[in-house]
Formats: C-alpha cells, structure tokens, sequence
C-alpha cells in the first residue's frame, strides 16, 4: 500500500499548518534513532515494543513529548438501536456522558490515574445539546438514522463529522498538547463500529459481531443480521472505490458510521497530519481508526493501538487493517487486558507506556557512557 | 495446594509485625469487593484484568493504596558466569549499579516515568562493597559460587539472604511504602533462573534455556548442558522435599540460586506477609518468585507478575507456576511487551495498572448513583 495515498476529501479538511497532507514517518530520521537506540546501556532490542514505541516517538513533529495528553471521549447515539442489538437502553449515553461530567466514570479514574486530561465531546447525543458548557458541542444531528434501513448519516455530515475532529486536533495541538487520544461513548455503536470492519476489511458479520457490552447470543446473532442487512441495503453507495480499489472510507463512514466515530477518524487524521501521537481505545475507535487508514495510510505512522479489546472481531480486524499501513508491526496492540468498555479506558492505560518510553530515549546512558563492554559475541 | 502450607524455616524469617505467617486474601472480603465492582457505572466485567486487580488491591491491608511504590533493583554476580553463558563480561554488573547511581540506566528512567522510586541494592557484586551510601548494602559474599560445580551458597547464606529480603520489605513498609517492586542486575543469572525453574517447576534444560540479553544458538546450547551439569552435581542436596512432596525451595536455592535471587524472593515473602503488593519483573525475578511461591503458596495472593518476558522459558515457567498458587488466573503476566532486560523495567511498566485499578475502586459510581438502567437483559 503506498503510503502517501490519500483520499480526495481530504484536501479540504486537514489542518492548514499540515500543508495537507499526512506525510509517513522520516525513515533516514528513523534510521538514526534506530542508532542511538541501539547504543544506549542495555542489549539491543532488550525493551522490546518500548523501543519500538521510542522508535516512532523519537522522530515526530516534537521528539519524545507525550505531555501534556488529553482523551477525546466522543459520545453519540445511534439509530441503529431500534433493532435491539444492545443489552442497555440508549438513555445510556446521556446518562454516561453526565457521569463523565460529574468525575465518576471509569475514564475519569483512568485519565487521572494516568496523568491525562479528559475532554467530552459531545458528538451528537439524543435529547439536544447540553447545558454544561464544559462539553465540547460538535453535535452532527440528535442521533443517526438506522443504518439497516439506509444510511447512517449523509456523505455532507460525514464530512463535516471528519473536519471537525480535523480541527478538534488542530486546536488542542495548537494550544500544547503532545499527545492525543480517542475514546467513545454510545448505547449500540459495536454494530457500526462492526459494519465498518466488514466494509472495510472484508471480515464477515458473524467473524466480526461479538457480546459488546453484554449482549446474549441471540443478541449476538441479531447484530449480526442487522450488520449484513446494512451492506445489503447500502449497497449501492458500499460500491464506491479508492483509486486503489479500496472501499471508499467517506461513503463506508457514512452509511455505516456513527457520529463519534466520524469525528474520532477526523482526531486521527487531524493529529497525524501534525505528526502528534495518537492513541486508538478499542473495538469502535478502532473503526474509526480504519476509516482513517483507509483515508490515508501515513496516518498509522501516528497512531497507536492501545489495546486488543475482550470483543472478539477487534484482533482480527487489527491484523487485517496493519496490512494496509506502511509499518505493519506497529499495529500490534499494546495491552492484553480482555478491556471491552471503551470511553477511552485503553488508551489511558496505555499511555504510561508512551510516556517510559520517551523517557528511555530522552534519559538513558550510552553503553559508552558507562564505560561497560559491548557483548564479547 | 493447600494455600496454608508454609515452609518451616520461615518461621524465623518473617517481620515480626506479621504473626509469622503468610494469610491467603480472605474469601468474605474479596466476595465484597467484587459486589461492589460489579456495581459500578460500567458493564460487569468489561475493564478485564483491571477490574481482577482492582479486587485483589481492595482486600489488601492498605485497600487501594499503592503510593508511594519502590522498586528494589538487587545486584550480585555469579561463579557461573565463568561457564561463559552471557555474551557480556561479569564487570558490568558493577557497571550498571554505577549507572543505577548516576541515573543513566533503563530503570531509572522507568521509575521515574511511572512515579515510583528507585532502591538500588548490592546483593554480592564481585570487588567490595559500593563506597556511595545509597547503595542498600546486604551483600552475601563477593559472587557466588559456580552452581556448575557445586552449590551457588550454603543454606546459612541463603536463609541469611531471605531473611534480610523479608527485614527490606518491612522496613520500607513500615516507613509507609504501599507497593514494593523486584528487580535484578547480574551478568550471567538466567542461568540459576533457568535452573530455579528446571528444579522447581520440572522444566527440562533445553526447554528453559534462552538467550537471555543476546546469547547466540551455541551459548544457549551451552547454558542447557550448564543447568543439567549444576542439576547433577547438586543432585543430593536437590532431593530435599517438602512435607507436600515438592522440591525443597532453601535447598534449590542455596544449590543453584544467586544472592540477588534470595533477596528477591525474601523480599516477595516479606512484603506478602505484611499484605502488601509486590510487583514481579521478568525471568529472574520471577525464579525468585517461584522460590517464594514454594515456600509459602499464600504468598501469591500478594504478588503481580509484570510481564512475559521475550525469553522463552518464562511463559512455560509462569504456567506451571501458577497451577501451585491459590488463584491461578492472577498469575498470569499483565503484560506482553517483548521486554527482556530486567532491572525492575517490567515491573515499573506494569505499576500504572496497579494505579489505575485502584483508581477506579476508589472514585467511580455506582450504576444506581447515576440513575442508570442496568442490561435489560
């Protein structure tokens, strides 16, 4: 896949300091932190993925800063949830989002624990927007439509979805933060979060459908079903290519998305396009990371999969989705922790280790340094 | 296993604040802390390991406290380091506590990154004790013996050596430490790792024997007939069992352990006692785990093992490990990050999981203080 592929749409939408385009990691910069990696007082290659992780961290837009970090908690309903294919009642979302407001989610001890700032956007949550100003408004509508019955969102909100998480990174990035990340928050979304992958990917609706929150396995059946009735009745507009002969990421996000995940996708790309860190929470921020890749490839370089979520299409669909990016190995998750909550639980778990391995880069001696022989092999 | 059993010679060897005795996690107290896991604003079970950590934290001796943590980095060297079974030379054990000193090593930097201090002790470098007075001096000789040729120590040291792990522990505990950590530095100690597990756990040489910091296929071939010879040499001393009918873990280790190994593993007994958190690193400390774990099963309970280590016995080795602990499922490694230098790298990387778990024990809602609906389900 060539790296620098990128998606018509997104000429219009990128942040304008990116001059536009994502452009992959400098592989004679990476070279040279292969080097200096290489040579500081440990066996080679002894951290592991935390020299992979300094490896990409070293050569970003500000090397080795992950400080100050925020999560992105994108919240939204979905249509979608008329076909009963969640354990919870859409009043859920709202419920959850107050929660995140008052400090008592799992995200908000995670992010505190982890040294992150919390943000709550409000993505498009049913019963009209919230009086709290401290949550960020970029409200695409009072829910999706359901994408079993036709699509999701118009292919003009999707877009306007993926410009405004574009610039959501843009103004977060502009004002000091190094380090983003994308979690949600959406009564149903493992069904699109689902749809996509098999859009996508190629997985199929019965590989791809998993409990989610908790669903039963009639449940799990249904979502099934559901999923392969929306390809069915997306169809038409499903047929649309990339001039790779890729499934177009803008039509699939917006028959099939959500709201949050389209502004998660526009994070992703927003952030790499400014060459910032970004990490990916699980099953439904990882769909959003797929669009994403599928919108430009370089934007992986940027990205990391904090975590391989309980759902059990997430590693599968992670592994297919590395293929498509230019470092494939740096897809693998991070964690192993069978999380499957979302809210961005993953990514805050994930992000000490973001923040050790900069500090290995940035701190450690130099076998020299120390004086102490190389291996004698 | 019975989680009771208790090898007799720690009778003498616990702090005495303890009881002299190691006491599983109670069985009412843990069925409270999971009702209330189960009970918080999140579906039962989806934050996975996190919330098997949270449960284990909250029925501690300090609920949920694990600030301020240290992470004790025991350095020794080995007579079988004369085998020629690491590709690095013996002075750089004593190189690196130099670097543990002047800040520039892996772990320093981890610490750091995680929030956790750094003890840094001289379990038996080769050339004297460190003339800098951070240095934690509990040295048990100047090297061990070659475990190739006899055994690494005679029981007296090492009872001496558990003992002053176990006095470490609580001291650092009652000087209000809420979580411990062990690491290691000495050139050559996969070796008596490898054979800790082989006599302990009945791994076969071949099959434990890795290359450790970077040994090629020869070495390591080298290393597996160094472990049988030490297995053979010590074969009378090695037939000491228990009163279970398993290995003797005193005899094991005066026989084939390393001075660092005995301190580690007093210090998991020591803080076990006192039911406080210990964090295990990769595959040498987690022999000394093993040695622990033999001599007292309860003492799991307290224990977290880090991370699989890239060395390709550690996993096979955590398995059997864990089948003798009261909670096999706890022993599993938190992470998977290919990590194998030691220090106490994995353990500071794992310390955040510890953080964020009780994190959320401590500050999140309950799903009826927000007014949620449960699964309709």
């Amino acid at each position: 896949m060539p790296a620098l592929f990128q998606h018509p749409a997104l000429a219009g939408i990128l942040p304008a300091e990116s001059g536009g385009i994502i452009l992959p990691l400098d592989e004679a910069r990476l070279a040279q932190a292969q080097a200096r990696l290489d040579g500081l007082a440990k066996p080679r290659g002894s951290l592991g993925r935390l020299e992979e992780i300094a490896l990409r961290l070293a050569c970003l837009r500000h090397p080795c800063e992950v400080a100050p970090a925020v999560i992105f908690t994108c919240a939204a309903d979905h249509g979608v949830a008329e076909e009963l294919v969640s354990p919870f009642p859409q009043s859920v979302t709202r419920a959850m989002v107050e929660n995140f407001l008052q400090g008592g989610a799992a995200i908000n001890a995670l992010t505190g624990a982890a040294g992150m700032d919390l943000a709550v956007v409000d993505a498009g949550c049913r019963g009209g927007a919230f009086a709290d100003p401290s949550v960020i408004n970029l409200r695409l509508g009072d829910g999706t439509a359901n994408l079993a019955k036709g699509p999701a969102m118009d292919v003009e909100t999707c877009l306007k979805g993926l410009a405004s998480g574009c610039r959501l990174a843009g103004d977060w990035i502009a004002r000091g933060w190094r380090c983003l990340g994308i979690g949600e928050m959406g009564i149903a979304n493992t069904t699109p979060a689902t749809a996509l992958y098999c859009q996508l990917l190629g997985l199929a609706p019965k590989e791809a459908a998993g409990p989610g929150t908790g669903a039963d396995p009639a449940m799990v059946a249904r979502k099934a079903e559901v999923v392969a009735r929306a390809l069915h009745v997306n169809r038409d507009r499903l047929a649309a290519q990339t001039k790779q002969g890729l499934p177009d990421p803008v039509a699939a996000l917006a028959c099939l998305g959500g709201f949050e995940i389209a502004l998660m996708a526009g994070i992703v790309l927003g952030s790499a396009s400014l060459q910032v860190p970004v990490l990916v929470d699980g099953f439904i921020a990882s769909a959003a990371y797929a669009c994403a890749v599928l919108a430009a490839p370089a934007c992986a370089d940027y990205a990391f999969v904090a975590h391989a979520s309980a759902e059990p299409g997430h590693q599968p669909a992670l592994e297919r989705l590395a293929r498509l990016t230019p470092h494939p190995a740096w897809g693998r998750p991070l964690l192993h922790l069978g999380m499957r909550l979302g809210e961005g639980t993953g990514a805050a778990m994930a992000y000490p280790l973001l923040k050790g391995a900069c500090a290995l880069y940035a701190n450690m001696a130099s076998l020299a340094d120390i004086g102490a022989a190389g291996p004698s092999a």
